[in-house]
C-alpha cells in the first residue's frame, strides 16, 4: 500500500468512547501515505497536520503539490525508500475522517450533534489506524501547530510506540492568549445567521463567519514586520491621494492589506467546512500535555524513552518561542529547542520547509 | 464655563466639508471642560481620547470617575486651577458629537448615510469648538491611542495653536497589522444580521457583531503574558479534571479568560453605538500623518515650534514601542520617548494614569 503515495485513502476504526464523554458509533479515519512498511512495521513515521491541513503532505502520485512538499520522498530527508509515512485527517476533519459533515447513522450530517473531541481523541483514533495499518511502532512522529500538539499526545499516550518525536511551533498546553484569539474566531462562525446552530447542510454554508474566523486567524499567523513590510499602508486600487484614504467599501476603497486576508478566507471557505473548523478549534483549545497526569514534569516523564525535538519559528508571535523553551525544559533527557529563522511568524513552519528539513536531518533523521 | 466640570456640553459648529469628499451639513460638538479659561484664552489644555472613550476624562462635579480620573483637577498634574482643561467626543462618536446614530435633517438617525470620516475631520471640527470656545491656543494638547493620532493632527494642522503635544501609545500611521485587526473588527459587526447595512436604530441592534470586534480588539489591548499570568487555563467553573478540557458552550463549561472576554463585549454593548465604532475605526485606519505632505519628516516639519512628549507602553503589541520611536525620531527638535513600565500591553496608558501623569509633570507640565 502506498508506494507511491499522494492518493486519499481511508480505514473504519468502530466506535470510538471520547475522553469529555459520550460516544462516535463509527470512524473513518482518512489519511495518506508513502512508501512501503517493512515486515517489522517500524520504519513508519507519522506527520501531523495543523487546523485546517490536510493529507496532503506531499505531491507523489497526486497532480498537487503538498503542505511540506519536498520533505517527504525518494532520497528526501524523510526517505520514502526507507520510512513508510502516513498523514492522517484528524478526528472531527473535513478531509474524509469523521466530522460534522459525515453521514450519521440515521442518513443525515452529524452537524450540531457532533460531539465535543479533544487532541487525545484524535490520538486515540490515530492509534487505531495505525494498528490497522500494521504499524508497530514510529521512527518518528512529527508535528507542527496543532501538529505538534498531536505528535506531543502520541508521545504522551503511547510512549512504547514513538522512537522519536518533533514539536514545531507549538507548545505543551494552550494559553490565554490563544484560547482567546480561537474563541473570537469560533464565534464569528456561530453568529453567522447561516450557521443554524450548526446544522446547515441543507443550506448555505456559513462562509462569512468562517471567513472572519480565516481573517482572524491568519493575522495571528504572520509577524507584524511581515505584514508591514509586505503590505504597509497601500491601497488595493491606487488611484492617488484620495486612494491613501480607506473609503467605505461600497466605494471600492480597501487596503492591500484588507483585500490580502479577503484572499485568504476566500481560498479557505472554498475547502474547509465551518463545523470541522469549530470542532478542530475546540479540540485545540483543550490542548494541554498535563491534564489528569499532574504537573507538566510528571505529564512529560511517561515519554523518557522518547528522542525529542523542540522546534520554533524565532518570530512567531501565537506560539512564542518561549513556549518551545518551556516544554523542552520540561521534556525527560537532553532536548534540544531549535530555531527557524523566519521573517514570517507562525506560517514559517509551513514556509521554511527547507529549514524544518535541516532540523530533522540533523536531529530525529541523522544519519544512524 | 466648566470650573467645576465634569457636565457634558455640546456647541454647534455649522456645516463640516470632508477630506474624503461630502459635507456634514449640521454638526454638534459634545463636550466636557474643567477649570477657567483665562482672558487671553491661552491656557487651555486639550485632552483626546480613545476609540471608545467619551469626553468624561475626570469626575469633576459629577459622580463617575473619568478614564484618566487624578490627573485633572485642582493641584492635579494637569492644575484646574491654572488651566482650563477640554475633552470633545470625536465626530462621528456616540457620546454627544453628531455620529450615525444622531438625526439628520430629514428627522431621522444618519445609520448607513454618515459619510466616511477621518482624523483630520475631527480635528477640524474640534478646531471649531476651540475657536467656540474662545482658545486662542493650546497649553498642550494630549492624547493616548486613537486619541494620540488626534493630538498628532492637531500639531500638524495647527502649529501656531498647539505649543506642546503629548502623543502616547499611538503612532505616525496605522500599520498594516492594525488595519488589519480592524477590517476584522468592521466585518464583525457588518455580517451581524441585525446591522441591516447600519441602518438598525428602529430594531434590535447589532450586539453580537459589536461584542465579537470588542473581544478581538480587547486581546490586542493586553499582553500575551498579563493574560497568561491572569487567566492561564482557569476554567469559569471549576468543577475538576473534565472543567479543564473546554465544553460545548450548551453544556456551560468555558475558560475564564472566555468569561471575561464576555463581559468585557457586554460592557461596550451596553454603551456604544455599532456604527459609531465602525465610523471611528475607519477613521483610525485612515489615520497617516503624512498624506498629502510628501515624507513623514517633511510632514511633521511644520510643527518645529511644537514642544513633543511621545511615550509608549513597554508591553504595547498593538501600537509597539518601536512605533512611537519611529516617530520621535521623524519629529523635529528633541523629543524624548518615554516608556510606560506596564506589563498590561497597550491598555497600560489608561491603567498607569499615575506613571502618564509623572511624565507630563516631567515635560510639557514641569514647573516652567
Amino acid at each position: 500500500m502506498g508506494q507511491g503515495g499522494g492518493v486519499l485513502r481511508s480505514i473504519e476504526i468502530g466506535a470510538l468512547p471520547l475522553e469529555a464523554g459520550g460516544v462516535l458509533p463509527s470512524v473513518t479515519m482518512a489519511f495518506e501515505c508513502w512508501g512501503t512498511l517493512n515486515a517489522a512495521g517500524d520504519n513508519a513515521v507519522l506527520i501531523q497536520h495543523a487546523l485546517t491541513g490536510s493529507t496532503h503532505v506531499s505531491r507523489g502520485e497526486s497532480e498537487e503539490d503538498g503542505w511540506w512538499e519536498g520533505l517527504v520522498g525518494p532520497c528526501a530527508v524523510i526517505d520514502t525508500n526507507k520510512y513508510f509515512v502516513v498523514c492522517a485527517n484528524m478526528l472531527g476533519g473535513c478531509y474524509g475522517t469523521t466530522g460534522p459533515s459525515s453521514i450519521a447513522e440515521d442518513g443525515k450530517p452529524y452537524g450540531s450533534r457532533f460531539p465535543f473531541i479533544t487532541i487525545r481523541d484524535s490520538v486515540e483514533a490515530e492509534a487505531r489506524l495505525s494498528s490497522r495499518l500494521g504499524v508497530t511502532s514510529w521512527h518518528a512522529v512529527i508535528g507542527g501547530s496543532m501538529g505538534g500538539a498531536r505528535a506531543l499526545e502520541w508521545a504522551l499516550m503511547y510512549p512504547e510506540k514513538v522512537r522519536r518525536c518533533a514539536v514545531v511551533a507549538s507548545c505543551a498546553s494552550s494559553t490565554a492568549e490563544q484560547i482567546a484569539f480561537a474563541q473570537a474566531q469560533v464565534l464569528a462562525i456561530r453568529q453567522d445567521p447561516h450557521f443554524v446552530g450548526g446544522d446547515y447542510y441543507d443550506g448555505a454554508a456559513p462562509t462569512t463567519g468562517l471567513g472572519l474566523a480565516r481573517r482572524i486567524a491568519h493575522i495571528t499567523y504572520r509577524s507584524e514586520p511581515e505584514m508591514g513590510q509586505r503590505f504597509g499602508r497601500k491601497s488595493q486600487d491606487d488611484g492617488g491621494t484620495i486612494s491613501h484614504v480607506r473609503l467605505a467599501p461600497e466605494v471600492g476603497g480597501q487596503f492591500q492589506i484588507e483585500s490580502y486576508l479577503d484572499h485568504q478566507a476566500h481560498k479557505l471557505v472554498g475547502r474547509f467546512d465551518a463545523n470541522s473548523y469549530i470542532v478542530i478549534t475546540e479540540a485545540l483549545m483543550s490542548h494541554d500535555a498535563s491534564r489528569g497526569r499532574g504537573s507538566l514534569e510528571q505529564a512529560l516523564k511517561v515519554a523518557s524513552g522518547v528522542e525529542f525535538m523542540v522546534a520554533a519559528v524565532n518570530s512567531d508571535r501565537l506560539y512564542f518561542p518561549t513556549q518551545s523553551e518551556e516544554l523542552a525544559a520540561a521534556l525527560p533527557g537532553n532536548v534540544v529547542v531549535a530555531s527557524i529563522d523566519s521573517p514570517i511568524g507562525h506560517d514559517g513552519f509551513l514556509t521554511e520547509v527547507a529549514a524544518v528539513g535541516d532540523l530533522l536531518a540533523a536531529s530525529l533523521f541523522r544519519a544512524q
